[in-house]
């Protein structure tokens, strides 16, 4: 580990005061959207704007330039036009700020000679003793300093174990807003765009040394340094999962991380084998990672391939199975003791139990499938249990048949019992749990329900326990879990 | 074409009047939860609850037997235990009625020779002249009619293009609530579970003889005669598109399937390639399978491989252009000529203009994105138009920002001018377009983004144009559509 590069990133993730430099009245404009948003997520330290024209931005005495600020500055955030970076970056090495993030584009990934002297001057100026993020880039999130990207002024402030970096700024945006139903937490979150100063290698080695970052994610298009890329996550294989998304492996989505980022992709048949040997998780699309990242958060070390599916509506078990399949997870058969205990407690007909154990009736009464959730538990076999719930919607329907379409849907769920039986399951059994939840209607009219499904997953999740919302989704991500884990033992 | 199926089921679809045998007052039993949603639909002819204890049951006189009941009997559903099945299926033949539902489970697919015996019988009987749907089913729904299937009470009226045959009751539930929000119709959807006498052959043939279908598609286990199958298949190639999911095709799914309808499910290859065929679609997924319908039902026939993207932020462009080459779809650049006029509308800094068209600002205004949909248009290089709008979220930040929280989000919505761009560019220049529109947010607190997206979805759909939550899930279904019509013209 690199302790410098350590040291050097905290005046960047948790600054005493920062300067936005282009800041503006002009509400449609970067330099308003950034400054507005860390003002509102409740930054800690004192923000200055600073714009050639002074007045008051937001509340605040706006600088005509950086030198007129009287304290110090640790850190700047950039929304000024590209051909001016390099000038005010100057000015940023005399006042003694530490990092920069610039938000602006016009340099390498325009393609032009223009852009990639812009770039190239920059770099010069880093090298002087700064450290730059992007340009073209949204910034850093961190939720404990009360830092925020450009669009995320209603981040949560909630600090968490996932480190995430990522070329792409519009990535950073949807994963703070759908991490927020996910319960998912962030120790760090930093958009890095044409990563011309600090980039992917710099990033891992902070977040490998970084107490507070657990799990490391990511979104790249290219590496700056192939060789110390590999270096980094090979010396610290193991000690930290590590979830890469490395985009832009097809000859179309090359060509457009060039007008992306500006970097160069590579062929994805080295990609997967320089990413395997380092131990990484390779996923495939935005979906996939937010999945693995959330598996990571939620599963037990001892989630295991063997799996109990357990629930109502066989073709939900076929097709699961299907999945389990090709993911290399299993559905093995019962052992025969623990059949003969289901079969007691189960007629034959309208039941399946070998496993998938399919109840037949979708809206399966907890105290049945809790049966089925200590029969797994108890079965050595089994290391995983899935519990569905198909026919999620039924629950409108059976307050409509009992005509009391005016109480909420809430009244009539099983969560509470299912819930209980799950908890009272992971205590006895000691076996990974998990959730599928199908939410599949999106009838304008039905509104209620998503209310309902959001607040029966809360409250899964709030247990420990993860929620997915397709069989496929929750095999694909417990896949990845457990082939890293695999992988560590071998 | 077999003009005798068809006629044997048109008192199926269309009965004068039906009998439910097992009809009963507990609401907790199938006999009564399919009495009440085929009355609650509005069925258009008489229904005759059947229970040996008679009384009133949801307001009905019970009969005590099928022979009590006056009138004729077109059509029975039947939810009695499975050794009864067959008595009441005599009963059935000597009142004339022409076609059963059989919902009840217990039959070959317990996997038991008992099971089997049943089932054999029952063959026995649909062959003295009574045609049997399942058992083990869900049973019919048709709009046009008002049958609907065991949990349907609810489901849409309206008709519509889409037959659909399923082996799995579970997921034809499913599709009858998804379908609603995105406006797929129905002719018929038929489960037939075990599919002892009624299967997918015949169902098929009926789909391609049926007027009122003009899109075939299905889930199926397995085939009760693969030869015919084919037959059908190869000699209707070409005059109704079929998009079919089997499952069961990895060894996992293949013993599930045997537990869910009795089965056999057959090898992946020699699927894939008898499919190939056939020119049938294949699909992997529920999910799938759904996107899949919906492309065949909004695009127009011109729709082509060549796409041009368009939307703000590129690694949405670089992840779209990775998804688009892995399925033999092209995002050529754009032609020179069309390049220079979109470069005198847009600045070099911040767009990417070549295709992917990434005009940086995730909020574009209409008029910027028309531009682009002109060029696209003109060019004579692109079928397909795909408009992409990430960060569908920040409609919450904007309305936040301008402190109007109490406003509903409609009113700050791109929505309006952007649906009379698509609807002038699909005039003008006769292509395809897609709007991709993630809806990612599952933050309880922000259930009014939902409600807005499905607002606006719903007026893109209206005016006849697809939405997609995701980039992957449009290039997937795009690709079928166009693979589809490419094999139908080689």
């Amino acid at each position: 580990m690199n302790s410098s590069i350590f040291e050097s990133f905290e005046p960047i993730f948790y600054p005493r005061s920062l300067a936005v430099i282009g800041a503006s009245a002009d509400m449609t404009k970067f330099g308003n959207i950034i400054l507005s948003a860390i003002l509102e997520i409740g930054f800690e330290g004192r923000v200055y704007p600073v714009n050639t024209e002074g007045g008051d931005i937001n509340g605040l005495k706006a600088y005509r330039s950086l030198q007129e600020i009287p304290g110090e500055v640790d850190f700047a955030v950039m929304t000024i036009p590209a051909p001016a970076v390099k000038n005010s970056l100057e000015e940023c090495l005399r006042k003694g700020v530490k990092g920069v993030e610039i938000l602006t584009s016009g340099f390498r990934e325009t393609g032009t000679s223009e852009g990639r002297r812009l770039e190239e001057e920059i770099v010069q100026v880093a090298r002087r003793g700064i450290r730059i993020l992007g340009p073209n880039c949204f910034g850093i999130y961190c939720p404990e300093s009360g830092l925020t990207i450009l669009p995320g002024q209603n981040f949560s402030r909630e600090t968490g174990p996932v480190g995430f970096l990522s070329q792409s700024g519009g990535l950073c945006a949807d994963l703070g807003q759908i991490a927020k139903g996910l319960g998912i937490q962030f120790s760090k979150m930093v958009s890095y765009g044409n990563g011309c100063d600090v980039a992917a290698c710099d990033l891992l080695e902070y977040f490998f040394a970084d107490p507070k970052t657990r799990i490391i994610a990511g979104y790249l298009e290219g590496v700056e340094d192939g060789p110390r890329f590999l270096e980094i996550l090979k010396n610290n294989k193991g000690k930290k999962p590590v979830i890469l998304w490395k985009a832009g492996l097809t000859e179309t989505g090359s060509r457009a991380v060039m007008s992306h980022t500006g970097s160069l992709s590579g062929a994805a048949e080295v990609w997967k084998s320089v990413l395997q040997q380092a131990g990484v998780v390779q996923v495939g699309s935005a979906e996939e990672l937010i999945d693995t990242i959330y598996a990571f958060l939620y599963l037990p070390p001892h989630a295991g391939p063997k799996v109990a599916l357990m629930g109502g509506g066989g073709a939900i078990g076929v097709a699961a199975s299907d999945s389990l399949d090709r993911l290399g997870l299993s559905v093995p058969v019962l052992s025969p003791p623990i059949l003969e205990k289901l079969k007691a407690s189960f007629p034959a007909v309208g039941n399946s139990l070998k496993n998938p154990v399919d109840l037949g009736n979708p809206m399966i009464p907890p105290s049945m499938l809790r049966k089925v959730m200590e029969a797994a538990g108890e079965d050595g076999g089994i290391d995983t249990l899935i519990v569905i719930q198909i026919l999620f919607y039924i629950l409108y329907q059976v307050r409509h048949r009992l005509g009391m379409d005016d109480r909420p849907l809430s009244q009539f769920s099983f969560q509470p019992g299912l819930l209980k039986a799950c908890q009272e399951a992971r205590e006895k059994y000691q076996k990974a749990i998990i959730l599928v939840l199908p939410d599949i209607v999106t009838d304008g009219k039905m509104i209620d329900l998503e209310i309902e499904w959001r607040r029966e997953r809360d409250n899964y999740q709030a247990a420990g326990f993860p929620v997915f919302k397709s069989l496929d989704r929750a095999a694909r991500a417990l896949s990845h879990f457990v082939r890293y884990h695999q992988r560590l033992q071998a």
